[in-house]
């Protein structure tokens, strides 16, 4: 029997996810299902791709579910996939699974599912989570092949995810918020490498801004190399840049949240 | 080892579903147990019983222990109920449980467990999730006996839910919002026969008002059949009638909340 | 193999949570993992210390991890600990593992986890619940000895817990507030001892207030002692001194939070 996770932008508000973990629980009852997060802003296909990425290397080989999913109901395809070092990926045909697929050596199976033979009929225009990629994760974790889960598709048919890197900007950088956790940490899609790149070397006075609000901080390695009240930049537990304010909300002092643009540069 | 499901309108805020699970991990350590939703509203009995009916047909056939209990420590009764299907009940009698009991074809053996040996002592007077449902949904879990929990009750002695039903109003019908989800969409105590009978078919437009706003919503099979930002009626996955905004938040939109009364009609 | 338990104040909003719970699932696979709250407020020491030994003894004896560590890659020590009745506690030393060490018998063996040999590398500056934590933890569960953990301490130099007890004041008393539950509920760091000692018995009315703010409640025994919509000043489910009102919210009505001092006096 292989672990399962789950990672969705389902919230926990209402009964999205544990009806997922019933139909699992009905068709895999030895598994052991690990809610990776739920939390994964409404339609944040980007946001999601990055944390499966950067999560999954954390948890046992297996089948892993994610579901954030615009285009529920109208054509997009779902999929199930198999990568290197056997994981098992599950979820809708958008982007969505393709950067967790690279961090496992890449994509060896794929599968479209839209019309598997295991899911649960009548298929809900609304819920696939439940009718669809629930079924595929549940049989593909009893150990059930692929292969049976639906139809062959090659790879580079797979539609393609939307990477906002960073931009250089001047004699600084621009970079895109892919994330604001509890605390109100800011994430940015970039890396250590970039902020160097940008002449930004730890230790050194950062200004942070975004839609006309400033941030004076510091290029630091922890919280606790700051005052509290004081602002950082540093490099986050899953190695790419953020910016904080130790004991306070960064993203509420920047007025950001995922999908704006904060510039950063040397004051 | 029955699985066991659990429902409450707790929250995740503190520590109170928490402790549920630790008592049963206490007795019933091999049993698995799935969090159908703990976001229910506060005190929503309707609510409650609702999606328990809707989502324990997902769920594999085991002890489902369910908690919206407005009036614990005053004296209404607290009950485990045996349904066909082998589906066991607990909760307290406040109707919550009554819909779900239907879905399973009808209560066999009702057993009052106010006073269940089982429980543990002393009974608090404000958490009886902890001190008598959990202990009691864990030993039957483990397959004691339901008659072993408590005294007999004849089922007909149970307290009913109210269930506000829509109306025909003119032309249309006016339906109570039994559920808001995460992402705003509204849920009506209303299915497909309903607007069917007040004239409304897929394709047509539906002026949805309540409170002073309105809505040009259209009667749709799915988000993807109208525009982001455009309202649409549909069948939701628990074939209930909901109103949405395509990647927008209706419940703000209307400005309404579970129990208030919506409006359908056609414009 | 031995239960776990877990408890911080990472919240669910993003995937901290997650990612222990998927390296607990690398190192164990077989342990079984209650998650009993990650909602201590941010930082809120005493509120995990607090939750953490009411919580505790409702759970299987076990591996009890918590993390609330607001001093997260300063130069706090980590620690695990071995209580009586055979408990394992793993957290920060700050005093949030006490309480609960005392209520089981207090501390017989004390490791300093830090430079673990079973941490994984390279360890971050901000993520030690996932780097740190979980696989000292998840070695526990499987029954890796405590010694081989890190460095043996004496207990004498663990950082002490500040706990704010109850003061008298002229006729009344003043608490702490140490918890706000989902409803609102305010929970002090007081008990029905220290209110006798102020005069206050069950069914006096009691004023409460805080901030400029008051509210006329009546010391009763449970929520139905009063009508809806009026305060009641009542001993919780964990023993502590708490003020509500009867479906309604009294941290919003007097204005408090965690942190903050409210007054009890006989009106």
């Amino acid at each position: 029997m292989r672990p399962l996770t789950f990672l969705s932008d389902y919230g926990t508000d209402d009964e999205f996810v544990g009806v997922v973990h019933a139909v699992i629980a009905r068709l895999a009852p030895e598994a052991r299902v690990i809610d990776i997060s739920h939390g994964i802003p409404r339609h944040g296909v980007l946001q999601g791709a990055l944390t499966l990425a950067r999560t999954l290397p954390y948890a046992p080989a297996g089948v892993h579910l994610a579901v954030v999913d615009p285009e529920v109901g109208a054509r997009r395809r779902a999929v199930a996939l198999r990568t290197g070092e056997d994981r098992l990926l599950v979820g809708p045909d958008n982007g969505l699974l393709l950067p967790a697929a690279e961090r496992f050596g890449g994509i060896e199976e794929a599968v479209e599912i839209s019309a598997s033979p295991w899911r649960l009929e009548p298929v809900s225009a609304t819920f696939h989570g439940r009718d669809l990629f629930a079924p595929v994760a549940a049989r593909l974790a009893r150990g059930e092949p692929l292969a049976a889960a639906g139809a062959p598709i090659e790879p580079v048919e797979l539609v393609p995810l939307d990477l906002p890197g960073p931009r250089r900007d001047g004699a600084g950088l621009r970079a895109t918020v892919v994330g604001v956790d509890t605390f109100g940490n800011v994430t940015l899609l970039a890396d250590h490498g970039d902020l160097a790149a940008a002449g930004l070397r730890i230790g050194d006075p950062v200004a942070v801004s975004a839609g006309g609000r400033d941030l004076r901080a510091v290029y630091a390695r922890t919280f606790a190399d700051v005052a509290p009240g004081d602002a950082l930049v540093y490099e986050d537990a899953a190695r790419l840049i953020a910016v904080a304010v130790n004991t306070g909300d960064a993203a509420a002092a920047l007025g950001v949240r995922a999908g704006q643009v904060v510039a950063l540069a040397a004051p």
